[in-house]
């Protein structure tokens, strides 16, 4: 797992403009050029799509498209990371340190 | 990476119900006992305050918030897999797949 | 503003195939040709446009892109309604019932 | 629809903590005291939730969850429109506009 999404985090970093991705060729290095609004339009869109297609997933008794919304939902986070500066390793290492730190449950304390 | 990801979805598997989790101890259980809809919810809650903090670190300066809430986001996402019987393993497995078969770019050639 | 929601959702329902909507004229009837999920997904946009709006709006003072964006999300509701057999004047009664029986507070005696 | 609408607009207006508003005893004025970001969660939270309606809606033939989820979503829509000093008739005067102007189906000429 490791491997793949700092392998996936890289080719989008050099997708950035800066780095030579072309918006001709590439989607992502198109999302970057139009900048924060249009990749956050990506999350919200694609959080959608997770929540139509696990209701899908229920009545049709097939998970799979459940996988493939949340590896978009993921992807363009990874898009949305890497326009801010941050990596995947950084959520992971996040994620890790909630658990150590107070466990996995932090969140049962917090407001929900 | 791998190892953090792989050990978050034992842990959330170990939640349910079924293997033992406990509502009244744990916040991923309560999720569990309350079914798809508070899971699905909290996606779309999560997404959205991922869009806020997105914009509140492009006027403050400071990314952190970003990473925070794309946790948060990635988490939540984690509870849902499991809810499906999905793991982030799989998740990964078809980013490496996209990445293979076509190219990162696979989503330029599809209707956005 | 009674008359003007009543006469968009005429429109609107004037553009269901089964009217005579034509979605290569409609941005409508091309909605209702597509179906739920593509009106749903423009709810989980308009939504996510309307947050960004919101953002953007308190860092530079300009509210009119909130009211646009609230505009959208609002006819895209409207047509979500259409698409299930409802109308605005419903939810305006729904919203008058809930004042009427309980008060506009209704909701803070709910799980929130 | 007019009055109704004109008259929660009012009824949310009196709840702002300027006016009066009690965040002890009114759902509304403790959203007005969270401030921004606690409305906009809603507006993410109700949209999802309309989205989730919909498709309960669909499986089960009962419309009635999207009417009621429907009015969740404008009602925060509502207290977004007053915190950011706009009201719904600007809203319906807004999609007065588009209609008059170019048709309702000036969207039809915008990039999707």
């Amino acid at each position: 797992m490791s491997t793949t999404l700092a392998r996936i985090a890289q080719v989008i970093e050099s997708r950035k403009l800066e780095n030579g991705g072309d918006p001709a060729k590439s989607y992502v290095a198109k999302l970057f050029s139009k900048g924060d609004d249009a990749i956050l339009k990506k999350i919200g869109e694609e959080a959608t799509e997770t929540v139509m297609a696990a209701k899908d997933a229920r009545a049709s008794g097939d998970a799979s498209k459940v996988l493939y919304e949340c590896a978009d939902l993921w992807f363009h986070s990874m898009v949305l990371l890497a326009q801010f500066g941050l990596t995947p390793q950084q959520v992971v290492d996040e994620l890790a340190r909630r658990e150590g730190v107070s466990g996995i449950e932090e969140k049962a304390s917090r407001a929900e």
